[in-house]
Parts: C-alpha cells; sequence; structure tokens
C-alpha cells in the first residue's frame, strides 16, 4: 500500500471533534493526508484534543472550499456510507473495498470520501466514486460516528497490507488511469452527445445517466481509452443530422 | 452469535464521553450489555450526548464497584490491548478473537475486557482472561481511543456473523449479467456502428476495436446496461448523415 497516495476527504463536516478524531483514527491506522471540504470550523482547539497527539494529521490538512478541488488530481474514489441507499451502486464491504483501495494506490492518488455527518453524501458525491462502501452497521441503529466509518476503512486497510508482504506488482505498465477531471470532462462530453442525438432529454435524464455512467465508473478507464471514447463522440457529434 | 451472552467490561474509565461513544459502537454492531467496572462518573449527560440515540445501552448498562463483580459469572474472557506488551500472553488479532468470542458465546458468558484510557488493563487483570487481542495499530501512534477498540472488536464479531448469512445486497440481486451472446451481440453492433460513422473503417481496425471492446469487457455489464448501450447505438444509427 502506497499510504502517500491515499487522502481521506471528509465532506463539510460539522463538529471539530469529529475532524480530531478521524485525524487520530487515521494515525492509528497509518494514514496521514486529511481533505476537508467546506469544514464549518477548522482548525479550533476541539480538533486538536480530540487528536490526542496526532497534531501532524491536522497541521498538514488540506481545506478546500469545494470537493473539486480535493479531488481534481484522484485516480480512484470510494465513497463511504453507513445507510442503505435508494438508488443502487456497486456496493462493496469495507474489508473488498479495502482491497482495491491499496491495489490503486500503488499505481495513482486515491481518494476516500466521507459525507456529512447529518446527511452523508449526496448522490452526485457518490457519483464521482466508483464504489461504495456499505458499512454493515446495525439496520436499527446505522448511524456511525464519522471517525468510526475512517477508522474501520483504514483498519481494513492496514490489516490488508500487514497480511500481504511483496508489493503489488504494477497492474500494467502502459496503463495510465484516468483523473477524476478527465473522467469528468468525458462524461460531460457524453451527456452533451447523448443530448445531441435526442438519446436523452436534458430535463429528465439524471437516471439513465447514472447507469451509463456506471459502466464506465466501474471499468476504471485509462487516459489513452477515455481519449479513444472522447474520439467517438466527437465523431458522432459531427455526424448527426 | 448469541449477542445477548456477550457483555463489553469498561474497567475504571475516566471520560463519560467515551462510554456514550462505546455505547453508541456497539449500538452500531449489535451488541447491548455494557459493564462499568468503577467509572469515574456515570450517568453523566455527556455519556447519552455522546450515545447519539443508544440510550437503551446506557440505561441497561450495569455498574460494579470491582472487576470481580462485573465477570464473577463469565465462562470465557478476552483482554483488548493496542499496546505491545512486555509479558507475553497468547495473542490474537482481533478477527481470530472475534471468531472465538462468537463460538464461546453458544455455550457461555462471554466478557470482552477494555482497560483504561490512561494505562490500559494491569497484569493482573490480563492474567483472568483466556486471550489478549492486540490491535494492530501504527507502531508510533498506538494509542486507540477506547470506543474505537470496542468498535473495531463489535465489527469483527458482526462481520463474521453476517458471513453465515447470505443476505446479498439488493444490487446483486437485481443484477442480471450478459451472457456471451448478448456480449458478442453488443460488439457486433458497436462496431457497425463505429463503422457507419466512419470511426473505424471495417478492414484496419481490428486493434481500436480490441482496446474499445475492453473497456466494456472489464465492466461485466448487465443484461439491462446492454440494452440501454444498444440503444444509444440505434440512435446514433438514426441520426447519421
Amino acid at each position: 500500500m502506497a499510504n502517500e497516495n491515499i487522502r481521506v476527504v471528509l465532506v463539510e463536516p460539522t463538529h471539530p471533534g469529529n475532524i480530531g478524531a478521524t485525524a487520530r483514527a487515521m494515525a492509528n491506522m497509518g494514514l496521514r493526508r486529511l481533505y476537508l471540504v467546506s469544514p464549518k470550523a477548522f482548525p479550533t482547539e476541539d480538533a486538536y484534543a480530540r487528536a490526542a497527539g496526532a497534531n501532524w494529521v491536522l497541521d498538514e490538512a488540506v481545506v478546500t472550499e469545494s470537493l473539486d478541488q480535493a479531488i481534481a488530481d484522484c485516480d480512484f474514489l470510494i465513497a463511504t456510507t453507513a445507510r442503505s441507499r435508494a438508488v443502487d451502486w456497486p456496493s462493496l464491504s469495507p474489508k473488498e473495498a479495502a482491497a482495491k483501495v491499496v491495489e490503486a494506490s500503488n499505481a495513482g492518488q486515491v481518494g476516500l470520501l466521507f459525507g456529512r455527518e447529518s446527511r452523508g453524501l449526496k448522490n452526485d458525491e457518490i457519483d464521482r466514486c466508483q464504489f461504495l462502501v456499505h458499512i454493515p452497521s446495525d439496520e436499527e441503529f446505522s448511524s456511525l460516528n464519522l471517525a468510526s466509518a475512517v477508522l474501520l476503512m483504514a483498519y481494513e486497510m492496514r490489516m490488508l497490507t500487514r497480511q500481504v508482504v511483496p508489493a503489488e506488482p504494477p497492474v500494467e505498465a502502459e496503463y495510465q488511469p484516468a483523473n477524476d477531471r478527465q473522467m469528468q470532462g468525458f462524461y460531460r462530453h457524453l451527456e452533451t452527445t447523448l443530448s445531441d442525438i435526442d438519446f436523452i432529454k436534458a430535463t429528465s435524464s439524471t437516471k439513465l445517466m447514472r447507469k451509463i455512467i456506471r459502466v464506465f465508473n466501474r471499468s476504471r478507464l485509462s487516459v489513452e481509452e477515455v481519449n479513444i471514447l472522447r474520439g467517438i463522440l466527437s465523431t458522432i457529434q459531427q455526424r448527426r443530422q
């Protein structure tokens, strides 16, 4: 596992104590890169108190205004939730997700997204991710503390890498994964093209568009593949009546 | 797992907030029997605040003066630590310990002991236990929050017992993978369409076509997704000049 390629991204955390507890949990499990998207308050004394000495994680934390800024250079993204979702995403257990994160971290930048204390992540935020992790908490009391969710993911990653001694082989010598910005550019191009040919209507296409995006999200496109697919889209746009 | 036979025993907890956070973590993972050995303060508002609604765990918590009273009727005991110990006890990973706890809980009363925030468990307290669990936190920052230690143990127990019941997430249930015939039909349709719009020449396109096919192969399409994608192809064919 290339820990330096893994970032924990808290989206709009409300309670400073949770930021500190997250820093502590990360340090416990050997992680150190924390991103805070529009936190209600940071830095604060409460955060440092709850970090219980893991000050370096807070000192080096990156605060951004938008999620885009926090994940633009990420090649692989995972969203975490303890809730069951109405919309279906490909859902993994923490352990399955940890395996994917560890592997992806050897090839590029990985982001683990955690949502707001009150409402979790929004659907369009989850759409940015390749996988959704479902932490199997009790259905009747599923609301995990934010730092607890971070801890469980980081723990599973740590357990995996402690077992596997040999370093992962590079996925494919020439495979250069597309980062989030490139993927979002591709999806915008795709949506425009599907709208151009009247396959989707701009207003009522969210669900269908999500299904299509999921196909490519799962596939984890390389830069070259994104270029090929966008070449197809441009050709379609040129040829349309 | 016989959850009603499993108790979490906090020995001399100092911070009321940790008691509440422990109750929440237990409820998250389906445990409810909490024993408090000589807590500094209990019950308190802080504890209930941090329990975040898991009030029944605190309401039913058993407060004792001594460890003896808390574990007298236990048949199997496990002690938890994040520290390395000078003295050697038989030491288990959280997952190994969870397996023993789950098994023992079917036969009798099981206690999981967690030590003081500052100093953990004393040697003579660990001596009461059959096994010592070592939570593999980072050597340079090993001090886990008390509720975090409880959470990790309870999580491993829950994951073990969940595996037995094959309750697949809804995604899997509805996911019907496309078979090879359907995939080949899709690929032929794709190739024809790309040829129709002059993106590829029928004669010299093998390598490029293979790259495109690989994207969808990796994604493991469902029947529904193949239908959506073929719908797009048909629309492109209709709209071309």
